[in-house]
């Protein structure tokens, strides 16, 4: 099926829908950027942003570190707010941050860090943001379903995720969401965004033009395909359902850890992603090669800080089932022996 | 499979080798983008070209007229060389062109214009380039797997490509790839490049990192999967059969356009995108919607000038069959009824 095939273009407009079932949300603007979850992170900045605007980055790990990256490709006066990898961020520590730099364009937050496990609270740093009529911009590539991301009720204005972790679909999209107040801030741009690849001023012709679809490039149709059937999946299961799911098994793996002497590093866990402290006299790399070989399961290493100190189990969509905890477990069990 | 599974890893370096030898190049930066075609247009700018840089930028459709938009946003002064759509550029239009503007850092030009047919030859105007110092850049979207692209005898520093098109894979990755020159100029950068999803100088620690993998973005690993399957199927048949049989099917449907008295719009035709005038009095819009409904045929509308005016046909890779042809010829005397 080619992707300007009028049965493709519906497939489009349901896979939107659903995605916008999945974000809580009512933004019209809701779309599948065409290429994996970082490139989401680049489509919200580069549309949002512009050269000598300024934004406040919340800091805690490598996704944070990279926004802050992104942002300054872009020609923005980044204010980083850091704390230590793990932890999260007090309504606090946001609202002293925008005292210090009231002139913030946008606070950009990650609401699950991949990286630690870290579980961020929104909707509290999101009113604080707002009352000081600063927009706020989301990354919830490990959270988007498998935990509660409520787009319209969290007032987040550009939010983007990835396909490959908790709504279990391959790799190669990122969905991204943008509200009407976001719009407005792109439409009134000064200079164009500096990617025509992830313009979306031309991508919501594609999107959202009802009558007429203006070609911007060609979708990768397949994997709109593979989402689309991900997201019917998410949505039969029902979200409420499928969040209770991913609570019940992280509970389930963390009071088996437990019994193991394994503790989680961070003090706000993720559901979704599990990061955990390598017991010691554990050998790191030894461990993860004899899980995949033996089990066929994949633990993540830790990175950065936590690079060689913490294994990252996730535990995300399709995969977060009790025969999978209860495996991997036992498969830890024997490997650490 | 996971992105950094040792058997994926494996996979990309076999997928990477396999481009090599279709792109006929000894270039180890030789890899598929992780988005479809224009992304890989934008990798090449936004790495070669930094802000204050002039570029020549050849303009006879769609494509042209894109690179130039890319490259402005990268902060480049462009430089038009403009002829007639449908119409390629002479060595003395370039060299001409060159005299004007010798500063050019680039000639950006496109090999096989997907919106007129036109066929671009490259030789001699990448020796006219190399002479003066410019590097050539060059969009083979609709040429790769099709018509001999000839990376390194042609001299060509960095070019890109799609799946979609004559590689017969599904649209998700863009091919692209760097002369060892090209490298150097993107090594001795003063800037970032602005987009960090297509930062080059960190996606060739991960696609040349031998030892280590250094980790940039997810991959899309599924599409690389079909992108190897695809390689694979092209070297079995072999490039100098596969191009012989797309001149073949080419010359097969130009003989029987002929006998309908419909002709083609190019003087140098590209074999795999036949660009032809559609006759007085036939209904371009109801034409191309009975094709695709009575026979599943897709043929393309005309762009820009050409909409209305001419219809594009698609001879690429799987799809240009003795079969497909002569099942084409006849749906159009049905449809042109």
């Amino acid at each position: 099926m080619g992707h300007l095939d009028p049965r493709y273009i519906e497939l489009m407009d349901e896979t939107c829908e659903m995605l916008r079932a999945v974000y809580q949300t009512e933004n019209p603007l809701t779309f599948p950027v065409s290429a994996t979850g970082m490139a989401g992170m680049e489509c919200v900045v580069t549309n949002l942003m512009e050269p000598g605007d300024e934004a406040i980055v919340c800091v805690n790990g490598v996704f944070g570190t990279r926004m802050v990256d992104v942002m300054e490709r872009c020609g923005v006066t980044v204010h980083r707010l850091e704390t230590d990898w793990g932890k999260v961020f007090s309504e606090e520590d946001v609202a002293d941050e925008i005292q210090r730099h009231p002139k913030a364009k946008v606070i950009g937050i990650v609401h699950a860090e991949t990286s630690t496990g870290a579980h961020q609270p929104l909707e509290g740093i999101s009113k604080i943001a707002h009352e000081e009529g600063i927009m706020l911009v989301v990354d919830a590539v490990t959270s988007l379903g498998g935990h509660p991301v409520k787009v319209d009720e969290w007032q987040i204005d550009a939010i983007y995720s990835g396909t490959q972790k908790c709504l279990s679909c391959p790799p190669g999209l990122s969905p991204v969401s943008f509200s009407p107040r976001a719009v407005e801030v792109i439409e009134s741009r000064k200079t164009k965004p500096q990617s025509w690849y992830l313009d979306v001023t031309m991508l919501k012709d594609y999107y959202l033009g009802k009558s007429k679809r203006a070609y911007h490039h060609t979708a990768p149709v397949n994997m709109v395909y593979a989402l689309h059937e991900s997201l019917a999946i998410i949505l039969e299961e029902g979200l409420e359902a499928r969040f209770a799911r991913h609570e019940r098994q992280h509970r389930r793996l963390r009071a088996g850890l437990d019994e193991l002497g394994i503790g989680y590093i961070p003090e706000h866990s993720l559901h979704t992603l599990n990061c955990v402290r390598i017991p010691d006299g554990a050998d790191d790399a030894a461990v993860r090669a004899s899980l995949l070989d033996t089990y066929n399961i994949e633990i993540g290493a830790g990175l950065g800080p936590f690079a060689g100190k913490a294994w990252r189990i996730g535990l995300m969509g399709h995969s977060a089932t009790q025969a999978n905890v209860d495996l991997l477990l036992a498969a830890l069990v024997d490997c650490l022996e």
